[in-house]
């Protein structure tokens, strides 16, 4: 860390500071210059957290300048992870597609929404059955009812599943049944829902808030690997940014840069960033060519009748297309499609009698 | 409602947005240009509002007109609410000063932060016993015993005091003890959690989300109000821009613009939202001046001590600058301060001993 | 400065940027830590400026903790400046009223507009003569005819003009007759502008960029003070954010911040901020109170047939309001209004029988 | 366009909007609803864009739904523009490197740098001579003699190049000597540069601004068709967001979005958008894989010496990967390369020597 003094500091100043700093284990080195004394700050960054360093008279600014994360960090393990739902996995050596209905409404509709899904090469399947709502008037997803028809649907097909929860007290109930928890972009900051699906030891896909920076979002991570669980899998689905024409902004820059960080996988939700069908399967391509390591993609059998989301869904024309652009940019970008490892197709199938 | 259709839309492609909005009870004035059909919608918003007509073939855009929050809107009460907390109200007619410490961390710190409070002209304390925090390794707040410490300074002070809840397990424990709920910038979209500060009944302080649209904000008071709990208050706290001199942006043209659209009081934070000390007074003038309802301010008997946001605390020496500031603005603004109409004095002190 | 190294840095790595450093003149302070070793850098910052340490070989960051900015800067110059318009003025002790019409139209509608300004208290006007239009089809001003337009109006009635210019072959003219030139936000960082209109030694007013962060903006206007011409006042005028019932988000913290950096005035300007005529008098009374030396206004007598950002204007009805609103919140914030101390009277037309 | 009227508008109201559309050659249909009047505008949008509407008693709002461009829409021009510069190309079937130094700084580093590009695959070489600055105590580019570097290095080499002109003065001067005109992120509004670049009837390069919508670009592309040169490539170059580790966040869905509505090519800058050289190529693979006509990379012999953006700029060792990379991803995505075609090899010389 590095406190910056106002020219206005004293050596009295500058006293307190480092006093301060070495009560608490840490050590200064004080560099004096005309306009401006710089402290250096070395020692264990927890330290100095709690100091309120930006109190003290005349202190100016107070840099941190390592990282505030730990269990997450490749410094803690250089390896990228791999994180295994059911039989299939989400790491740097392959490119996992998951796909399904944005809200599961009926049983016949999820049906014919994962089996486009497994048709498109996903090997873990998706679908919400609690649908955090901007409005109070609007759908808010069938809730355990709607987690009973994705088990069943899931089940058959013999793929797992990931949903979505959106407050603690569901997250026993979903954990039950579901094969990997996702917290969403409203709840990136949901520290106590972060604790309770990191306690479950489940796989958590954790979604990049809407406006958060990249360090915001790990350290979200940061609090599920802080309860002993390391599946955890990143999702960048796009930020908040003036652009009218698109939902969000894919910050696929992100990317390189959380695995630059990290040892976690990272994937991308294409149809939530754009928000547009037109605009998916172009997302996916760039997403797999700078090194995404699986994408997330709502489809549905029928988006005129959608309760939710629907302009984005991909539909029926859209399936071979996905499955033939996912294997073509993993190939460009040297990696294999889960699917191509036999998660779709028998192992899975085993899998799901097993479940 | 207005749905644009693209140049390439067939007269089918018209018809059949038309029977989808008769059949949910709706009525459409089709308006055929060169090229573009614009099709205009009456109606009840929320019949419309589940149609996915976006994903209707040949529709460029639809275009909500009409507002989608109802109870909280002035149309439905076109009187500004009073909010009434303890013996303290928040309304259209007064200013009323918010202020205690940021974090409980001592029932001495917060005697004397409360203290503090009093003597600036606070008649509704404040005071964090839960913290949400980046970091899973900062402070994260007291939890119960912090609340019991507020509890027991603010009845021996004779105010009452508002407190954040952060997840719908505390919601019970914390409605037992405090005056009034406060959700924070971060839970603002934490659906569960409106819905169970609501049911409580008491009245709920709501920050606007660091990056929340005022339409987003107003849908998630309209989220507490549909439990039938109307005692909310609005609170304007800064939202993220790029301007890193200043923690968040104060928008105080949202004070007016929510008081033109509902009936809520609104107050706003210039403790968080400039994040330094040496802004706090000028964005209270700046507050009251713009027609806020009120402020909430942290103030800190010794910041260089503070476990939690030291450097944006008025400390001793502001708090009688803090009292004449509101004084005399509120008089240029045609308002009376709270504490000017008994709050906190000796109606307010009646009331500390009959809690 | 402060450079970070990597956990990867040798001392060679160290020694490289060490002798860099020295190399122009500078001196470093080594702070050597478990994980991290931060270099400081004493000395002038222009030194280092051209310094590409960010490249050097495991270099993590490069920060900058000392002002790039001088000659605005108060460090240059503790007392704060004030600039000579006319016989107006722009300072910190005094509120100044700009006003007049968005764009001027005809002779008549610019009298009108002109004669409604003086009459709400302006003491300096307003008019644009050169539109910068996001579209080649909108209406882009009258050019050098509406110069002349705006010259004579405010000969006739007494008082200085600022209008805006926007390309450096448009400055001599302009220069010639307008007493003080406008940079607008879009031409914030047109740097020849900012030189030329610099040398014309004549007061510039230098709005901030839509999304220009205060650094930036400070910047530019240095730009202006090193062409040796320091008469310049800053002007906020609301800054991009996602919120869309306003037009720009109007950052009054920016005016005491902006005080706490520079000797230079800075105005706010409530109309293009917000968009809308009902928030207009509101932001006035909003920036008065947090310290603004003056507001930029738009009027018009008859918005209905307004070629350009009709709806923010005031109309003739607001403007009794207009000048009791200033003066009232002039009042309380301690100052008097410019034209308490005569501007806009017998003086002025003195200055105006001058010109 | 639509026109929403307030629940309080009158049929007068309503019928003054309708009559000052009708005045201008407009039709209109009116929907009345039972709390908003919805007044659809038919018409050609350049007969309605200067009327004030919104000024209009009782208008709540104004919408428009149509196209503010024409000349570089794709309703103009259904097939996809080629832009010829030199004997290279830019446009829908190919992909095209543009490479080169950030910034001229000596006529060996030019060289060196551009013969990098060339080995690189560039088949136009990139380089700035005249550099907008946020300080004016930063490098400020070479100006005219840095041209000269830039066109002798050029010729020798056999391709043409592109470089950034920052005022109109300077048009004619650069357009005398250089193959193909940019216009950078700052100046994207500057209306008068843009006016004289396109004047030129040179190719220009059309960066975005750093916060500019994809409207506001497209439309600044219209001022430069406006003048009847169609030869504009537009440049995504990453727009501004919260995010602190990348520089910018570059938005690859801008590329499948500008193809949608306008015929003209658009490319992406790798470099400006990370900052960083280790997401150069990353950014480089999504942009091909997105679809893009092109990428403009920053390349350096020597980047610790670099006046300007060193540590953005490709080095020697990643040259063969840039070529590869290219080649690669663009076989993917179904392109070729420009190289391929046989710009950047005999061909190419051939327009050296006749140069």
């Amino acid at each position: 860390m590095v406190v910056v003094m106002r020219s206005t500091a004293t050596d009295g100043d500058i006293e307190r500071v480092v006093d301060a700093v070495t009560a608490v284990g840490g050590e200064c080195f004080v560099s004096k210059g005309r306009n401006q004394t710089i402290i250096g700050l070395v020692g264990d960054l927890t330290q100095f957290a709690e100091l309120p360093l930006h109190a003290f008279p005349h202190v100016e600014d107070v840099i941190r300048v390592s990282r505030a994360f730990k269990l997450v960090s490749n410094d803690a393990q250089p390896r990228p992870s791999t994180v295994e739902v059911g039989r299939s996995r989400i790491g740097r050596d392959s490119v996992t597609i998951i796909a399904g209905p944005c809200a599961v409404e009926t049983p016949e509709q999820t049906r014919l929404a994962c089996e486009m899904a497994r048709d498109g090469g996903a090997t873990i399947l998706r679908g919400g059955a609690y649908k955090p709502r901007t409005s109070p008037y609007a759908f808010q997803g069938l809730g355990e009812s709607g987690l009973d028809i994705l088990h069943d649907v899931a089940r058959d097909i013999g793929l797992p599943f990931v949903t979505e929860v959106v407050t603690p007290a569901d997250v026993e109930t979903v954990a039950r049944k579901a094969d990997m928890l996702q917290v969403g972009t409203r709840n990136m900051q949901n520290f106590q829902l972060l604790k309770e699906v990191g306690l479950t030891g489940k796989p958590v896909l954790l979604k990049r808030g809407m406006t958060a920076t990249i360090e915001e979002w790990v350290m979200a991570a940061e609090y599920i690997a802080h309860t002993g669980n390391l599946q955890i899998v990143l999702c960048e689905r796009g930020v908040r940014t003036f652009e009218p024409m698109t939902r969000n902004t894919l910050d696929v820059s992100a990317v390189p840069v959380v695995q630059a960080l990290t040892h976690l996988p990272v994937i991308i939700d294409p149809s939530h960033s754009g928000g547009r069908r037109d605009l998916v399967l172009p997302l996916i391509r760039s997403a797999i060519a700078v090194g995404a390591d699986g994408v997330i993609v709502d489809v549905h059998p029928d988006p005129e009748r959608a309760l939710c989301d629907g302009p984005q869904a991909l539909v029926h024309e859209d399936i071979p297309k996905l499955r033939e652009t996912v294997a073509r940019f993993a190939a460009a970008a040297d990696r294999v499609v889960d699917f191509e490892l036999g998660a779709g197709s028998s192992r899975s199938q085993g899998w799901g009698q097993g479940a």
